[in-house]
C-alpha cells in the first residue's frame, strides 16, 4: 500500500489499475481476460446487487435462473442477434470425455435460451405479463479487457418479460430505465444521462435500445446500463405465441435489460481521486472506520473500550462499521489504507477524545482540515447518519456539477471536435446512420476523437434545430463524446 | 394442475418428477442435464441462500468470485483430483471464432483456480487464515441427471479457506459442518447425521470428508452438504506457502465446502406427500397464503377488504403472505393449488368470517380438520406467527421420527440386508477399504440392494462392536443405506 498511484491527471488509465488493485477490488486471474472479484470489490457488487434486486421486486419481477450452456443452433436463429454475437462466443465442444453432436454456447446474453422456455410457458394472454429476473455469469470473447470495464467473463443481471402488448413492453422498457436511472443517482451517486440508442448502437435483434450514460472522471462516457424494447423480433425466433382475448394467435412483444459488474468501475472512475476511492455511503462495504489511536500502554484500554461502545451504537443504528486495531500499523498508515479503499467517513478516538467525551469524524468526500469535526459520543448514531446523507448528496452534487461543466452545445461540426476533445456535447442531430457515420469519420480524421454517439435524451429541450452533420432539419439533440 | 401426481407408494421417482413440475420448481431445458430453475423454486433456493450467507458471514468469512473457467492443466496438476474429476468435465475449446492454444475446463469445482490465488494472496502468517465464500454455477457431465438431485449445471455455494496450522483447518471444517447442520435442522427442518465419509467416499484431494447425510421419504440418503479437510494437498499443487512467526516457510492447510441446489431436492423429499410439495415456513416463497371465499357479489367488497388488513398486518409483522384473489378459479382449486406448491399456511376468509371478525387457519403439515382453526382477526399475526413456528417445529419432528424409525442396527451382513432394504443401516465397522467393498459387493450380488456407507457418525455410542464386515474389531460405527 506504500507505493504510489499514478495520478490521474499523469495517466487516468493507471489510474484506474492501480485503484482497482490497490484498494483490493479485483485481481487479474491466469485465465485470459477473467478477473478475480475480491471481497472487498465483491461486497460492494453485494450491495449493488441489493439495491437493483429490492427495485426489481419492488416493480413485481421474479428472479429465475437459466442455463449457462445454448445450443449453437439457438444463437443463430436469430438473424442480427448472431451477427452481433458470434464473433465473442466461448464454445465448449467436448463433454464428459467426448465430442458433442451440436456444440454448446457460453451465454453471452440468455434472449435465445430463454425465448425458448417462454414459448413453452406462454399460451394464453392469462400467462402474461412474465417478469423475470436473473442474476448470473456471462461470456463475450473480448480482445482487449479492462477489470470490471470489459472482461470475458462478468456478472450481470439480465431481466426477460413477455408481454401481450406492444404498448406494455414499451412501458416496461422504460420503467426499467427509470428504475436503473435511480438506482444510479440515488445509491452509487452517479448522476446519469437517460437516453435511447442511435440505430448503429442498438443491441443485436432489438428494435430500440435505451441506457443510462454516465461521465467518467476523465470525461469518457460509461454506458452503465441498458434497456432493450425488442418488439416481436425474438418472440418469432422462437415462437412465443399467446392466444389473445379474442382466441386469435399473436406473437409476444418482449423486453430485455442488464446491468453487470461494470457499474463497479463506474463507481470507481465517478468519484475515486489520487488518494484512491471514494465509495458513495450507500453501497460501501464499510461506512465507517473506526481508528483507535493511543501512544502509551495506558491509554490504550480506555480507548479501546470507548472504540467498542461506539461500535455497538453505531451497529444498533444500521451502520456498517469496521475497526481497525491492528497493532503494528500507525494511525497514519490506516488513514491512507481507508482512504485508498474509499471509506466514506472515518471515526478518530485518542486518549484526549475519551477525556472530552467526543470522537473526531474524517469525511473522505472532504480533504484535509474543511472535512474533519469532533463530535460529542452522546448521540453519535446520529450525528454519523446525518454525516453519511450529506455525503451521499454531496458526491451527488459533486459529480453532477462536474458532468455539466464538461457538457456544452456544438452547434456545427467544428464545435464538436472542441468540445468532444474534452468533454460531452449535445447538438442537433437528424437520426440518420449514414449522417452518424459521417460525423464519427470526420471527428477522427480530423481531430483524432474516436467519438461514438452516446444516445439521444428522453429529455429534450424542445423544438428544432440544424443537424450537426448534415445540416438537415433536426427535431432531437443527441450527446457524442469517447467512451468506455 | 387438475392432472394427478403419481402417489409415492406407486412409483416414488414418477411422484418426485411430478412435484418439482407441478409445483412449478424447475422445469427440463433444451440442453442435455440442465434445467431451469422456475421463479418459484428458485425464490426457495433464494430464502436457502439468504439462511447459509448469514451464518458464512457470522462465522468470519467473505464473498468472492472467481473465473469460470480453469486452464485444463490446473486440473492436472493434483493427481487424484484430476482422476476424479476428469470424466465429468466441459471443455471449452475455441473462444472468439479461434481454436484455444490450451482448453480450457468449465469449472466443476474451484480448488485449483482458488489455489493458483491463494498462492499469489498468501506470503506471511499475517495474511492469514483467508476466510472466502463464492456463491456460483459449475458443471459436472452427468450421465444420468434429474432435476435438483444431479444436473450438469448446478448452483451452489463453495467455501475455501486457507490457514496456518492443521488444527485451524481441522476446526474449520468441523465448524463449516456444524453450520450446515444447523442450517438443515433449523431452516430447512431436516434432520441430519454428521459424519466422516468413508476413504472411497471422499472428495478428491482432501484427507477427510465430512457430510450431513438426510433420510428421504423413500429411506433413501442424501449427501446434504459436504466440508472437507484438505491438508496440504493443494497447498503444495498450488504453492500456497507462507512465513511462519518463526520466518519459516511453510506450505498452508486448507479447507473446501459446499452446498448446492440439491438442498432443494432434499426439502422436497424429506416433507412432501402425495398432495405435493410441504415447505417450512423459514424457507417457504410464500409462507401463508389468503384465499377470499365468495358467493354473491355483494359479499365480495366486505371479504376483499378483510383481506387486505388481514395482508397489511401480516406484512407488517414480516411475515411473507400473498393474496390469491383470482377471478375465474373456485376456493377448492386454489386450496389444491396452493397445497401443491406446499403453502405452510393458508387463511379462508368468507362472508361469515367477516362478520364473525375471524378467519380460518389451514395448515399444510396437518391433513383435513385436525389442521383447521378459526381465529380472531384481532391479534391474527401473532397467531400466524405462533403456528408458522408450531409447523416449522412440528415438521422437524416428523422428519426425525420418521428417520429413526426406520434406522436400526445391523448386527451382521444378513441384518445388514434386511434393514437396508428399507431404511437405514447402523453397524459396527473397521473402516478398511477393502472390507467396504466386500460389504456392498456381497449386499449387492444377495441382496440387489446398491448400498454405499453414508458416514462414520461423528456422534458415536462409544466402545467397541464386532465389524458388520469382516468380524475383527471395530470402534466406530457407521451409517449404511441407498442413496441418490
Amino acid at each position: 500500500m506504500s507505493e504510489r498511484v499514478t495520478p490521474q491527471s499523469e495517466d487516468y488509465a493507471g489510474w484506474y489499475n492501480d485503484i482497482v488493485q490497490k484498494a483490493e477490488l479485483a485481481d487479474y486471474s491466469p485465465v485470459r481476460g477473467c478477473m478475480v472479484i475480491m471481497p472487498y470489490g465483491y461486497t460492494l457488487w453485494e450491495n449493488i446487487q441489493a439495491g437493483l434486486d429490492r427495485r426489481f421486486k419492488e416493480t413485481g419481477h421474479v428472479n429465475a435462473y437459466f442455463p449457462l450452456f445454448i445450443p449453437e443452433s439457438f444463437i443463430k436463429k436469430e438473424a442480427e442477434h448472431v451477427e452481433g454475437f458470434a464473433p465473442e462466443l466461448a464454445v465448449v465442444t467436448h463433454g464428459g470425455g467426448k465430442k458433442l453432436e451440436e456444440a454448446l454456447v457460453v451465454r453471452p446474453t440468455s434472449e435465445t435460451i430463454i425465448g425458448h422456455m417462454y414459448a413453452k410457458w406462454v399460451h394464453s394472454y392469462r400467462d402474461l405479463p412474465l417478469l423475470i429476473n436473473q442474476w448470473a455469469n456471462v461470456v463475450r470473447w473480448e480482445m482487449r479487457t479492462r477489470l470490471f470495464l470489459r472482461t470475458t467473463e462478468f456478472l450481470w443481471q439480465e431481466g426477460h418479460t413477455a408481454h401481450a402488448t406492444a404498448q406494455e413492453a414499451q412501458e416496461e422498457t422504460l420503467q426499467m430505465l427509470e428504475v436503473y436511472a435511480d438506482f444510479a443517482v440515488n445509491d452509487a451517486a452517479i448522476p446519469v444521462i437517460k437516453g435511447r440508442k442511435s440505430k448503429s448502437e442498438t443491441f443485436p435483434g432489438a428494435v430500440n435500445s435505451y441506457t443510462i450514460e454516465a461521465m467518467m472522471g476523465n470525461k469518457w462516457a460509461l454506458q452503465a446500463g441498458t434497456s432493450h424494447f425488442l418488439g416481436q423480433t425474438f418472440a418469432k425466433a422462437f415462437d412465443i405465441k399467446f392466444l389473445d382475448e379474442n382466441n386469435q394467435l399473436e406473437y409476444a412483444w418482449t423486453t430485455s435489460w442488464g446491468v453487470s459488474t461494470r457499474m463497479v468501475g463506474a463507481v470507481i472512475m465517478t468519484h475515486g481521486d489520487d488518494q484512491g476511492l471514494i465509495l458513495p455511503p450507500v453501497l460501501a462495504p464499510h461506512q465507517v472506520v473506526v481508528v483507535p489511536i493511543w501512544r502509551q500502554e495506558e491509554q490504550k484500554q480506555a480507548v479501546l473500550e470507548a472504540v467498542k461502545s461506539v461500535k455497538a451504537a453505531l451497529a444498533d443504528a444500521g451502520i456498517r462499521c469496521h475497526i481497525d486495531d491492528r497493532e503494528g500499523q500507525t494511525p497514519g498508515w490506516k488513514f491512507n489504507h481507508w482512504e485508498m479503499k474509499g471509506v466514506p467517513l472515518r471515526i478518530e478516538i485518542g486518549p484526549r477524545d475519551v477525556a472530552q467525551k467526543q470522537v473526531v469524524l474524517a469525511r473522505r468526500d472532504v480533504a484535509g482540515k474543511a472535512g474533519k469535526s469532533a463530535v460529542p459520543i452522546d448521540g453519535l448514531a446520529r450525528a454519523v447518519s446525518d454525516t453519511l446523507a450529506a455525503i451521499q448528496a454531496h458526491m451527488l452534487d459533486k459529480a453532477t456539477r462536474f458532468r455539466d461543466e464538461n457538457t456544452h452545445e456544438a452547434k456545427d461540426l467544428e464545435a464538436l471536435k472542441t468540445i468532444t476533445a474534452d468533454g460531452w456535447a449535445r447538438a442537433w442531430w437528424c437520426g440518420e446512420e449514414a449522417c452518424e457515420a459521417n460525423i464519427k469519420e470526420r471527428v477522427r480524421e480530423q481531430a483524432g476523437i474516436p467519438i461514438t454517439t452516446r444516445c439521444i435524451p428522453v429529455e429534450q429541450p424542445g423544438g428544432k434545430g440544424v443537424c450537426v452533420g448534415c445540416g438537415k432539419k433536426a427535431t432531437e439533440q443527441a450527446i457524442f463524446g469517447r467512451a468506455y
